[in-house]
């Protein structure tokens, strides 16, 4: 299949990448990470989690890197948060595009870990969380299914029964008018290849043609960019990263941080084979190195060392004898 | 196209691994590298480099590597060298299997800094090479072109300049009675992406069907994967990697070393898609871990973080509840 002409890219290192830091990041730091990012022209950047302190003491800051950060026009300033509380609290900021979405995890056993509930519980309260968004004015358009491709505690996970959570979900937003618009497959883990990104992308593309397929990749095991090639050629033109694949989930039972495909390794991919993502990479290549600065040690994002292609194009014009 | 059910792994970490390590290495820990690569079962481990100890003075110690290290029936023990007298050195260790190759740079630049020699003057130079190799009665059957995807000095190789290299190079080896078995194409400098693998080796197959194919894949820009899996759906089976990422050539003009496609990482990619390798990967895992302290810094294979799946797997499967 025909590689799409153009893919949307949502940047999550500021609060993806954060939130696995042991050391504490000062507030400014978090806040010119952003203001970086913003300056790469992404159509969107996920600013912080409104989460609980006492488990993630990295993200007590949450307000204050809200008030901190400069809002660009035409880049949607997303968050994460766990309960009603936590959507109280981004709400309350006045700053972000506080967005609701579905979402079930494919493996009792992360489910519990990762949002305290299990998965027949996270659906029994759907309809409470609903409510909520609903009461808030957040709106909802988005299923997502974490773990879709395996994890770490359960092993694989079958696609089918990712399906069927799709599914039961589309059926809830159904009974409550919530119109779906996208799909997100989390490999929370770092557990898919190409050819279950294939399989899983290809069953949901089928039962569900109508449907925009967002895909969240780790880089876990080496195998994110050659992933998200395989989504692009099934048709899939929404991406999540972080800025120099930082990142992680604290409850996925790693001694080091899995880390999401890097941004910026992405977007050079992309632009080798000739997709657009919109983002500047010079820029976004000075944040990477900016990002490694601030949390104090190596990531694992490859192009900030390697150098941008098109920069070594440009040098060998520059300098080849005129002819 | 359907993946080859098995692919050839040539282990080049002693060898391309250690050449650009600033440290000096002790020749002991060297043979020991080789040894415990030995024991992960591979068809073929690349042992040392006979180059002048002048500019390469961590290779020096090639002969004592050579005289230290066991062989284990079954494994082929190669070697770089780039004169007839880095040859003679290596049929003079006696133990090692010696092998030629006609080899060309397709950048004019990167061929004098790597080789010391222009492009027609290896033509040139050629048939002495050829008159060298079977005074000491080494087997010749392959042709290797470094640079084929592109250069950080000239920028973009055009795979038309590749297939007339190779084809100048099949015309030298016919013209002497050699029989050639294999096409090497090397990314030195990782500047393939899976579109330019795709058209290359598209390119190379249609014009010489009955050469096997060889990848020289390195991940500078996280792209290695997804270029040996591009590689392996056109058919390929026979790639190049250094356990744990190790390795990158000193003359490529970077100030990071770019790194080979991590061994372990590849036979994690091909476990996970079904294609076999013969390499033991738990041992090959405790291989990389032993590369990082050898070499004393972080290297850039990813599955000796993230865990190999199938651990995660049998590690799943022994805790599920019996049903």
């Amino acid at each position: 299949m025909a590689l799409p002409s153009r893919i949307v890219i949502h940047e999550l290192g500021p609060r993806e990448g954060m939130q696995i830091e042991k050391t504490p990041i000062a507030t400014a730091q978090k806040v010119r990470l952003v203001d970086m990012l913003s300056d790469c022209v992404f159509p969107e950047i996920e600013v912080t989690s409104f989460v609980s302190p006492k488990w993630v003491p990295q993200m007590a800051d949450a307000e204050d890197v809200c008030a901190g950060f400069r809002r660009r026009p035409g880049t949607k300033y997303t968050c994460v948060y766990l309960n009603s509380q936590g959507m109280a609290r981004a709400v309350g900021t006045g700053k972000l595009d506080v967005e609701g979405s579905l979402s079930v995890t494919a493996s009792e056993t992360f489910s519990k870990k990762n949002t305290n509930r299990g998965i027949e519980e996270t659906f029994a309260e759907a309809l409470r969380r609903i409510e909520a968004l609903r009461q808030m004015n957040v709106p909802i358009s988005e299923i997502s299914v974490m773990a879709a491709f395996g994890c770490n505690y359960e092993g694989n996970v079958a696609p089918e029964h990712v399906v069927r959570l799709v599914d039961r979900m589309m059926g809830i937003a159904g009974d409550h008018g919530i119109e779906i618009g996208l799909i997100q497959l989390a490999d929370s883990m770092g557990w898919a290849n190409p050819l279950s990104v294939r399989r899983l992308v290809g069953m949901v593309q089928d039962r569900w043609p109508e449907q925009r397929i967002n895909l969240h990749l780790h880089d876990t095991r080496g195998l994110g960019l050659a992933n998200a090639l395989a989504a692009m050629e099934m048709g899939v033109d929404d991406f999540d990263s972080a800025v120099a694949g930082l990142g992680g989930c604290p409850y996925a039972g790693f001694k080091d941080a899995p880390g999401n495909i890097a941004t910026e390794d992405l977007v050079h991919m992309c632009n080798e084979i000739g997709v657009e993502t919109g983002v500047d990479l010079e820029r976004l290549l000075d944040v990477a190195r900016e990002a490694e600065a601030i949390v104090g040690h190596p990531l694992p994002g490859k192009v900030m060392r390697g150098g941008n292609l098109e920069s070594y194009r440009r040098r060998a014009r520059a300098e080849a004898p005129a002819t």
